[in-house]
C-alpha cells in the first residue's frame, strides 16, 4: 500500500466521514461538529479533527463543518466524483454476492463486467452481466478502460489473475481470495481477508465481557 | 474497538504473520527471520520486529525466529487455541458464501448455525446447515455458548440484528452490511464494508502509475 500524505488509518475513516455526511445531507442537516460526528459514527471528535487536519482547514472552530461543503471536499480528495470501472474475477458465491452490491448501479463505481475460468459458467447471467472467460479479461480492461478489479477466485488463482489484471491496466485491485497478492509495480491491492477478521476479534474476545450473562 | 496493550493495525499483521508462519511451517522450514517474513508477506522487517515486540521477546538477533515456537505464541496471544463458535444472520448471497468458508469446518472457528426471517429460507439447507428462525437466535447463541456473530443483513436490519445477538451472549460482531452499528457494552465489532474499501482504492488511485501503457 503506498503512503500518501495521511496515515493509512485516516483515509480509511474518511470513507466512514463521508457516509455519516451524506446521511446528515439526507436529514437537511447543514453543520456538523466533530462532536456530532463522534456520536454518528462512534470515532471520537478529537480524532475526526485529527484525521481532517491532514487534508487541509476545514470548519470553523465553534461552528462546525458545513455538511455540504465537506461532502464535497471529502469526494473530490478521495477520486470520487468520476465513475470508477470495477471488474470481478470469479463468479461464485462472494462474486454473485458482490456482483448484486447495489453502490455498483450509481455513483462513484460501475460493474462493467464478471469473469471465470469454469466453462459451466460463462455465458451465463449473474445479475445484469454475462459471465465472461476469463482469457478475454485483459482485452476488456484494456478497451473498458477499467480501473479497480476484485478477485473472488480460490487462493491458489489469485496472484496470476492480479497479474492478468495489471495486463489489462487495472490499478487497483480488491482481493477476496485468502491469499495476500505480492507487490504489482503501479497497482494498488488491498486484502479483505475473512481468516484476519475473525483472528483479530479473536484477540480483542476476552477484553470484552459477556454481554448477555442472565 | 477496545484498544489492548498494542495498536490495533500491529494486531490486525499478526494475522498475517501467523499465516506467513503457518505457510513456512508447511513447507518444513524451521527458522525466519523479519527479512524473510518481510519476503513473504510484503511487510517491512523494521514493521515486523516492532509488531511482535508489543506482544513480549521472540527471536534471536541474528538468528531469526523458531517458525514453532512463534506460530504457538501467536496463536495462544490470539486466543486462537480453542475453537470459537460463529453464527451468520442473513442466508443470502453472501450470508452463503461465507457459510462455504473452509475456515468453518476446522480449526479456530465452527460455525453453529444460519439465521434469516425470510419464511422462505427458513428451513431450507446451506452447506451442511439448515437456515433457521432469526427469532431463536438469542435462546440458541445462548445454550450452544456461540461467542461470534457474522451479520450479512442488509443496513436497516443490522442494529437490531447486533442487539439480539448481544441478548444471546455473543461477545464478538463481524458486520457485513453496509452500515456502522455503534457501540452496544461489552461486544466487540468489526465492520467490514465494501463501500469504504472501494473508496480507500480510489482515494490511493492517483498515486499509482498505470501498469498496462501501450
Amino acid at each position: 500500500m503506498p503512503t500518501g500524505r495521511a496515515p493509512e488509518p485516516a483515509v480509511l475513516r474518511l470513507s466512514i466521514y463521508l457516509r455519516c455526511l451524506r446521511q446528515a445531507q439526507a436529514e437537511g442537516i447543514t453543520t456538523l461538529s466533530s462532536a456530532g460526528i463522534e456520536k454518528r459514527t462512534g470515532i471520537t471528535a478529537g480524532q475526526v479533527r485529527k484525521d481532517l487536519s491532514h487534508f487541509g482547514e476545514f470548519g470553523k472552530p465553534g461552528l462546525g463543518y458545513s455538511v455540504d461543503s465537506l461532502t464535497a471536499r471529502l469526494i473530490q480528495i478521495m477520486n470520487l466524483n468520476e465513475t470508477h470501472k470495477v471488474v470481478i474475477a470469479g463468479a461464485g458465491n462472494l462474486g454473485a454476492a458482490l456482483a448484486g452490491y447495489e453502490g455498483f448501479r450509481s455513483g462513484a463505481f460501475s460493474l462493467a463486467a464478471i469473469f471465470d475460468n469454469n466453462l459451466a459458467k460463462i455465458g451465463r447471467r449473474l445479475w445484469d452481466l454475462e459471465i465472461i472467460d476469463i482469457s478475454e479479461m485483459p482485452k476488456f480492461c484494456k478497451e473498458a478502460n477499467v480501473e479497480i478489479g476484485i478477485i473472488t477466485a480460490p487462493a491458489n488463482a489469485a496472484q496470476e489473475i492480479a497479474d492478468t489484471m495489471a495486463e489489462g491496466g487495472i490499478r487497483a485491485i480488491l482481493n477476496f481470495s485468502p491469499t495476500r497478492i505480492l507487490g504489482q509495480k503501479g497497482v494498488v491491492v488491498r486484502n479483505v481477508d475473512l481468516t484476519k477478521e475473525l483472528e483479530v476479534l479473536c484477540f480483542y474476545l476476552p477484553a470484552s465481557k459477556p454481554a448477555g450473562d442472565a
